[in-house]
Formats: C-alpha cells, structure tokens, sequence
C-alpha cells in the first residue's frame, strides 16, 4: 500500500477514555515528578544528580561528576517529553522550567560544541575514546530528539542550535573521509536522532551523517576491535581494567546491518538501531535495508516477543536469547526497549502499510507500557516479568533483577522519562496519511485534522477501547472529499461490522485495513463494533516456557492472576480452557475495569504434610480463577502474578 | 536405635552387578587419568597444575602457581582415593606414584610446618590473612583426609605425619587462647578431617581444635567481617580491589550453626560443615548439635532437595536458595554438593538408625553420581541438570553454567576427584553394626566380615539392583550366633517379602529397617523380594518448577527422557498418568539397562507456521514416550533431557 506519513500530535488531540487517563498522568504527573528526581529532591528515590552534573559542567558548581555516563540523557529525555507535551498543552510555567535548563545546557557546551558532562568534567582529553563502552554519541542523539521537539513545540530554537553546533562537530570528527574517525555509538540512538534534525533543518549533512553510522557498523576490520586495541589499552570503562575484546553480537555490530536476518544482544540498542535503519530507508529508498528490517521485524515479532510486547529474553546484556526462548520468570522485556519496538514498528507503517505493524504498537502501549507504571505515575518497571514468585525475587539470585514492586527511581534511568516521552508523543502514532487514505492505527479517542486530497479534513474518533470493541468516526469536511478511510482490524478481532451514517457498508480488506472509500460528506459518520470475547491463547510449542499453558486475552488486553484473587502458590492452578467465561467489574480496580472469571482447578494440597515427591495420584478441587489485565498488575499490594496459566486438559 | 559404627571398607569387598562396574571404574580409569590431569599429560583436559604447584613450592622447579588457590586440594583428594583403592585393592605401582607424591610434599612443607603451595609460592607473609576467601583451611582438611586414608590403607605414616606436622601448627595458631586466632575456615572441611586425624592417631587435641571450628563460627562479633576490615583492608582476593563485607550466609557463619535450621549458602560447604558437626556430636554426645543437625537435614531433604539427590538451586554462590525453589533448568546441583550430602547422611545414620539416612545416600549413589560421570569414566558434570534445552545452555547466558556435555576436566576440578574417593571407598557406606545388629543400608554385592556379640561373622550379600529388587544374603559363622540383620526398606519401596531358609519369615519393622533377630547358623540364607514397579511421582504442590508434572521413578532408580529416543522439544510431551507402562531392555544402552515406556500426548504442530500465539485449540497427537535411567543420560550424542514431565490429566 506504499507510503504515508503520520498525522502530527499537533494536529492530533487525544480525548480518550483510556490513554486520556495516561496522558494527563505524563502530563501533570510524570514531567513534574521527574524534573524533581532529576533535581534530587524526592526522598527515597534513587539519587540522579543530572542536572548538577550540567551544573558542574557548566562552571556553577564544585563537584564531580556523578551516575552512569549517560546520565545526561535522563535530562535530554525529559526535555524532549516537555516538547511533546509544549506542542499540544502549552504552559507558560513549564517552558520557563525548560528554557532555564537549556540555559544551562548552552554554558555547559563547550566553545567547539561538544556537551556532555561525564566528559567535560574532568575528562575532557578522553572524549571519543571509547565509543563502545561510553555513550557520548547515544547522549548526543537524545539531546537532538529533545532539541527538535522542543522547537517544534515553541519554535525556540536554542536548544536546536546547541544540538546543531555539536552535531556540527560529530560531522567534523567522524565520516569516511581521511582524518576521520570511522567509528560508531556503542549504543545507537543518533541514527536516528540525526534524521529528524536532518528533517527539523533541511540540512542533508545530518542524513548523511546517519547513514554513515548505519553503513560503517558492522563492517570489517571492526572498529570496536581497533578501538579496544589500540585506542583504550583494552581497558573497560566499566571495570576499569583490561578486559577481553567487546562482544560485536551486544551492540549490533557483528555484520554489516544489512546482512543482519536476527534480533541479537542489548534489546534497546537493537530497536533503535533499527528504527534509524528504517529512518534511512524511508529518505533513500533503500531496498536492501527495508528488506533487513523486514527479516529482523520478523523474527522479533514471530520468535521473540512476549506476548505483553516485551523483548530481550535475558538480564544479561539486557537481551535478545534466541529463538522461541522466552522464559517468563528469568525475563527481562526492559520497558525501553518495547518503547523503541513501538518506534521501529511506527517507522516501518511510514514505508510499509501493513496492520502488523500498529498490532504490535498497540500490544506494547495496552499491556507492557501501562503495565510498567504504577497508577499514581510515580513509580515504574525496569523488568516486566510474566510470572512473579516474590520470594523468588528476592532470594534467588537468578531472579534478583525481577521486582515485584514498581520503584521510585532506578540508579540507571533510563525507562521512566522515555515512559513520558512515549505518551507525551501518542498523537503522532494515531492516524497516518497518503494522498487519498486517512489510516487510522489505534483507536484512541481523539480529534484530528489533516490535507487530504488538497482538502482539510477533520475526524472526530470516539473511542471505548480497550474494553469495547465499538469505535465511532465523524467526518468533517467543507462539502465532498473524495477519499478512503482505513481502518485497522486488529489481528486479534475475529468478527467486525462496520456501519457508515448507520447503514451496513461494503468495504475492501488491503493489508490489515478495512479501506472505506466515498465521497466524504460533512458529519458522515462511520461506526465500527468489533466483537471482544474472551480469547483463551496459546503459544507456539516451540515456546518451551509456555508449553501446556494458557494465557487470558480480551481484545488488546492481556490478563493475568495474581495471589490477590487467587491466592498464593498460583502454578499450581490450572485453567480449564472449554469452561464458562465471566466477564465482571472490579470493586478494587480502576473503574471500567473489566476482570474475567473461568473455572479451574488446584491440587488438594493439605494431605502433604512434610513430603517433597510421592506417588501420582488425581486430587484436584475445583475453584474460580479471577484475571485482571496484565497492565494493572501489582496495584494491590505484593504477590504472585502470573501471566501464564496452566491448562487443565 | 542408637548408635552404630560402620562395617570398614577394609572388610567389605564389592561384588555388584552394578557398583562393580563403577568401582572398578574409579580403580582402573579415574585414578589413573585423574593422575595424568594433575600432571598435565591431557590433551583438550583444562589446564591443572596441581602436582608442578607442589614441585615450585618445593623448589624442584622455578615458576608461579597457577589454578585456584583451592588447587592443592585436587592433589590431596586424589591421594585419598588411591589410599582407599589400596585398601581394597593393593597396587605396588600406584603405591610407588603415591610415595612419591608425598615425598615430594614432604619437600615442599615448610619447617614450621605450613603445607600449602599458593601461599609458599611468593606469598610466604599472607599465611591466614584471607580466611574467610582463601581455603588454607579447607586445603588442609583434604591433605589431612588423604593422609589418614593412606595411612590406615598402607600403615605408611609419612603423610601422617606431614599432616600432624600440619594440623600442631594450625593448632599453634587458632584456638580460644589468648594471641590465638579465633578463626575458622571460609569453606568447611578441616572440621569433618581433624575428627579423622583424631581417631587415627587418638590425640585429643585435634578433636578439640575441631570442636573450636565449630563452637565460634558464626560467634559475635565475626571473625569474617573483622578480617575484612583490619586484616585485609577490605580487598578481596577474587577481585583484588576493595569490597563489601563478605555475606556470612554464604558460608554458614551468618549465626552459631547450634542455632541454624535452614540450609542456606555454599552448598557443599554446608555439608561439609554439617559433616564435621555431625561429627563432633557422635565423639561429644552434644544434644544441641544434634538436634541442630536434625533440623537442617530435614530442611535439605524435605524442602530443597532434587529428586536426583542434588542440591543449590543456583549458580550465585553455588548455592541453597529457599524452601521449595528447586528449578530444573537453572539449577545448579553440584555434584560435589550432593556428595558432601552422602557424608552427612553417613555420619547421621552413626547417631540415628533411620532408614531415612540410606534412602538419601542410595538416592545420590544410583542417580546424580553416576549421572556426573560419563560411562568410560573421563568425562564428568559439575552441574547436574534436570532439564537440559542445548540451545538454551548456548544462547542463554543464565544457563551458560548448565553444561549438555560431559566434560574432560575444570578449572576447578573438585568434583571429579570427589567422584573418585567417594566410589573407592564405597565399602564404608554398605553395613555397620551395634552390639547385636548387623545393619543393612545398601544393596550392594558385597561381602562383608565383622565382629558381633563377640563373634566374627560374614555376610555376602547378592543383589540384583538397581534393576530388580532381589536380594539374596547368606551368612557365615562358626556356629549358632543371636543378632540381628536389619535390611533397611527403601522408601520407594511399598511390598515386599522376606524369607529365611526359603520359608516365609515374620520381622519387626523399626525406623525404617526389617529386623530380624535369630540365632544364626553358617550358611542361613535370606531373601528380600522387593517389589520394583514404575512408579509416576509428583512434587509437593509447593515446588513451582514442577507444578502439572511427573516423574518416572523404578525403584531407586529416576529416569529422564532424552531427545535421542523422543525427538526435539521435550516440553512438548506430556505424559498420561494412568496409562500402560512397559519396561524393556535397550539395545543402545548398557547391558541390563531397562528402559520404560508410557503413552503420551503431543500437540500437533505442524500447523503453526510462523504464528507466535494463537486461539487454544486442543490439538493433540498420541506418542509413545520412552525413559531411560538419568543416570544415563547424555551418554548417546547431544541433545534435550527432561526428569520432569508434564501430566496429561
């Protein structure tokens, strides 16, 4: 179906039952709360010292540098969450807030343009001495997304101009011309951060700059390798002694990206990567890297995503494993790294129109992201789990990474301010356009207006997602606009009617839409129901950690038990998958919250005394399982969840 | 029942059907080969170093140490086994190479008695500085095992005495006493050894400095943390840089072991420690330790224990998690572990006759011992899975410990020549008697001589175990003598028959033994039918990991499935409880091997394509699933295994 280009949050204004909720949350909670962490001034938290180290860097301060050495783009992230919110809910007193942080930032730059604060206090002799290890580059890209949002939103282009002028010296350092270093970030995130300042400035030296990052990675001799050698001594940043040679496969840097057919090591460094790749696809027409993206799209989403839209299989380099290997106890599915399969999946619906893509989109935004905050806004998952045993958690080592309480702060932070950025941005991954089609992605409750067909077209979406299927449309149009509206149908919807000013319409099925086609009309409507039963899903066999196992759906919606209606010990219940299924409300959950019941059964456990194996024998007793969605887990205080379940057969 | 002593393996000579095999074995292979590895005449084996450590020590060669600072130990546990091989077995040659191993420890032994190479190789003035990391202790516990083992083997005191030599000077420095460290080993094992060298040489003075090991650990204030902070300035020898406090869990010196209950860290210094109070409880008649003892062997065998006989749920700190956490896949399970198991369970059995001590020590013996071995006897585990994915053990970095290959050797290499001294001395673990009992623990071939109620008497036993559950015994002696046999009835046994002289005979069951109480002539004979059906286990509802599955047990024998015999993806199969079972000889594994069969389910799936997730159906195929001993595992290529299987209910 070709190409389309999203429908900007600015023209976008979300009014939706669910994620108006989320939304005001990033907006008057998140932002906030996080400029006070990010100023140290939350008790209990884990202490940030970003803006002092922007602070010190800038000669205001004594001190040293503190945190990881890319705690600058906790601030960077933040910054470009206030763009966001700037662009759709301007406050006078938050742009203050910011621009007194770029001052800031514009005096820690240094003369040549380079900012970034682990290396300008006390370091400033290192820089670019450890591209794999130390996170300048990865710094520099946040700082740019903040940048182009911020002046997107305000049109203030200081911080644009501080990101400019150290763009400006990247350019200068790195390139394949002689002189230059022909390296590239250990943790990609300029790739595509240089695109969109690329876009913000109509400067193609940013583009270039990009693909030059994206095209170096990977090939031989290794630069990586040549850096460990021969400009760091072999020396880590980490341990600060020497140490073996990096391994290529965490950071993608293992063949050229082009050649690259599986999702391999640190889960966020991939998916930025990727979506930088799918940034320079869409400017260049490349069909060679599409056709890489595809097959890594692929085998993320068929061999290696969680089915709550979670990715990277194990705590170890925060990682993809391997094919059908998703342990849901030992899981890692960091929340940043499902934020950036939801940047990967966006980029690739701009080239690709195809429903999978916004089927993943909106996998990650109902179930893992929600899921990965508390409902206050002030406390956050690293690890999203499938299965908490808490005492598990806790004492057996191999499981420390898994909370089962959501935290105030993280020492490394990177998951909450992309939270933030994420739902600030979440008009810019509703609808997309080409020349004749509206495509609408996610219904989400908003109002939005676009060119189509050189006319201004309006629409109004009502929306009672995630819990009804019933979706209803306004047109608003001066007269007759000749042109399509597509609408997702979501893989998960088995049965739909789509009515169009209440009578049944005819439509085509292209690539995962319903494309509605006419000559629009002021105050047409289009009402979609989409039937919503409960869906008792099972994995892929190859899925050895699900084997025998069943997992409760509704509509986008992913459930979960947990010890709070079922008690503790929940693998030993088992779901009896052809049984009565109860849909019900929840006293103790958010209002709308619809829980789910369905028989089950549990051994009789009382006759075991003090024995660990003994004979098989058949004692069962009969119970009723509860489910909650997976996104409102841990709300009412510590327990076992699973996600999950066993089936009785 | 009171106490026993156990019937020496210098009067007990193996004859069975399936240890003869395995002692053999250690004999005729392990020894040999274990002894070619110390002294790096191995290709592809890991690096040892062990004996040319003691040549360096000795000033023979010019070099540095190399290996573990645990390395001697490799060396002592070696010369243990050849002393027990030569008591069964005498061996000029070998007894040649021993000599002249001692010879050349005896150089290396400093004046003052000090033995241990890595701290006479360049470190001579940090003697007893890192206690708590550094194994000094631990190395001399092995040297002084070896040195009674060879002594009361050979009469040849030269080991003898270097280890009194050895322990005089450990005495002169630990102790209550005032300028005495009051210390005690980071890895237990001096304890259980001094007990040894005490009985072997009757001074009482290395009782005492055992009951010292014993009383002050885990006294306030620590030893540990002390040394951390005066001693060795917080630096740790593993990492060489300063760290935190050590976690007195780890190694059991968290609290006074009187008042410990649950089995926690290091697991198999645990045992060891339980070991050498066990000890230490039998010599002082000490109730409190005693019933300390009770309460962490409950623990261990009630609440943490695999079906295997394995223990340490996990890789971090090789160690105990928490009741009921007993993972298959990411299990640690050392095989030195549940061998420190076999000694605990053997001490108790000398305080308290319950058959529950020799079900614990058959378990390990049948199961995770021969398991940690490969069939030609040169290839061995360290970790001892119940379930085994390669793939996983490959890509996925929390199961890169679990090994689907045997290997040749470690970098630390403790458990193979634990393997070699447990099987030498195989013949302690059969009998032991009271004043007037004979008591049966084992059944294994075997014939045995000792003194009861003032009269020598001889017993061979004939078994056709683990297979078949036919024991024979015949007793020698001159003339009438009134005792007791007590056959101890394994737990996994629920029917069987005795007969005396072929007629059927009445018994008295106590704690667990059949005892049968005459006046034997020579040539009585009797006879134990136990009945050896298959057997479909489960675990306590509590063992998460196991939740919905079973196991196959034959009598002492858990058997596994294998890819080699069942396809790919174990998971997949489910087992039917209640079906037909048949048992068969295998024509691919050793003679006599039965192997099971059971009917079984799979899902079909062929139809998944590339789906991920997708609506339950119930979509099954019936398979015939087919079982073979775990001990056996892995002996035919590589491929999955699997102990526990889910239940088709």
């Amino acid at each position: 179906m070709g190409i389309s280009e999203p429908v900007s949050k600015r023209n976008v204004k979300i009014n939706d039952n669910f994620f108006g909720y989320y939304t005001r949350l990033a907006r008057d909670v998140m932002i906030p709360y996080q400029w006070e962490v990010l100023n140290d001034r939350v008790d209990d938290a884990e202490p940030s010292h970003a803006v002092k180290n922007f602070r010190i860097a800038a000669g205001l301060e004594k001190g040293d540098f503190y945190g990881f050495v890319f705690q600058d783009s906790d601030v960077a992230k933040w910054l470009e969450a206030v763009g966001h919110s700037l662009m759709t809910h301007p406050d006078p007193g938050r742009e203050k807030i910011a621009d007194e942080m770029i001052d800031l930032m514009e005096k820690a730059q240094c003369s040549d343009g380079y900012l970034d604060t682990y290396y300008i206090i006390n370091r400033k002799e290192k820089r670019w001495s450890n591209l794999c290890e130390c996170h300048e580059l990865y710094c520099a890209g946040h700082l740019i997304e903040a940048a182009v949002a911020y002046y997107e939103a305000t049109g203030k282009d200081k911080l644009l101009k501080i990101a400019c002028r150290f763009a400006d010296l990247i350019d200068s350092v790195f390139g394949p011309e002689e002189g230059k270093i022909k390296g590239y970030p250990g943790h990609q995130e300029i790739e595509l951060a240089l695109v969109k300042l690329y876009r913000a400035t109509n400067n193609p030296k940013y583009l270039k700059l990009s693909k030059f990052f994206i095209d170096e990675r990977g090939s031989e001799p290794s630069y990586f390798i040549h850096e460990w050698e021969h400009v760091r001594g072999k020396v880590s940043h980490w341990t600060k002694k020497e140490e073996p040679a990096p391994n290529l496969e965490y950071c993608q840097a293992h063949k050229p990206v082009r050649l690259q057919d599986k999702a391999v090591g640190h889960a966020v460094r991939a998916v930025y990567m990727y979506s930088g790749m799918a940034d320079i696809a869409y400017e260049t027409g490349d069909k060679d890297l599409f056709d890489a993206l595809r097959r890594l799209w692929l085998n993320i989403t068929k061999r290696q995503m969680y089915i709550t839209g979670g990715i990277g299989s194990t705590r170890h380099g925060e990682a993809f494993t391997f094919d059908y290997d998703l342990p849901n106890d030992t899981v890692y599915a960091e929340t940043c790294a499902s934020i950036g399969l939801v940047f990967f999946a966006h980029r690739m619906l701009k080239m690709d129109l195809s429903g999978e893509y916004g089927d993943v989109i909106e996998k990650v935004l109902y179930n893992l992201v929600p899921g990965a905050m508390s409902l206050n806004g002030k406390e956050f998952f690293y690890v999203n789990p499938l299965e908490v045993w808490p005492e598990a958690c806790e004492k057996n080592p191999g499981r420390h990474h898994v909370k089962h309480r959501r935290q105030k702060w993280f020492s490394c932070a990177c998951c909450p301010p992309n939270i933030a950025r994420l739902l600030a941005s979440l008009g810019d991954y509703i609808y997309s356009v080409n020349q004749d089609t509206l495509f609408v992605h996610l219904y989400i409750g908003s109002e939005a207006e676009t060119g189509l067909c050189g006319k201004r077209v309006s629409v109004r979406q009502e929306s009672k997602y995630p819990y009804d299927g019933e979706v209803c449309f306004v047109v608003s149009a001066d007269g007759p606009v000749d042109f399509s509206l597509a609408l997702r149908i979501p893989s998960w919807c088995r049965k739909y009617e789509i009515y169009i000013n209440g009578e049944r319409e005819n439509y085509e099925i292209k690539n995962g839409y319903a494309v509605l086609n006419r000559a629009w009309e002021n105050s047409d409507s289009v009402r979609i129901f989409m039937d919503m039963p409960v869906e008792i899903i099972t994995s892929n066999p190859k899925v050895r950690e699900n084997a025998g196992k069943v997992c409760i759906m509704r509509g986008p919606l992913v459930y979960c038990i947990e010890e709070a209606d079922n008690g503790p010990n929940l693998s030993d219940v088992a779901l009896c998958p052809d049984s009565e299924i109860k849909t019900e409300k929840s006293a103790d959950l958010p209002e709308g919250t619809v829980v789910i019941t369905v028989k089950g059964i549990r051994t009789v456990d009382d006759e075991w005394d003090n024995d660990l194996y003994r004979p098989y024998r058949k004692k069962i007793r009969p119970v009723e399982i509860k489910a909650i969605p997976y996104y409102l887990w841990g709300n009412r205080g510590e327990g076992e969840m699973q996600v999950w379940i066993r089936a009785a057969q």
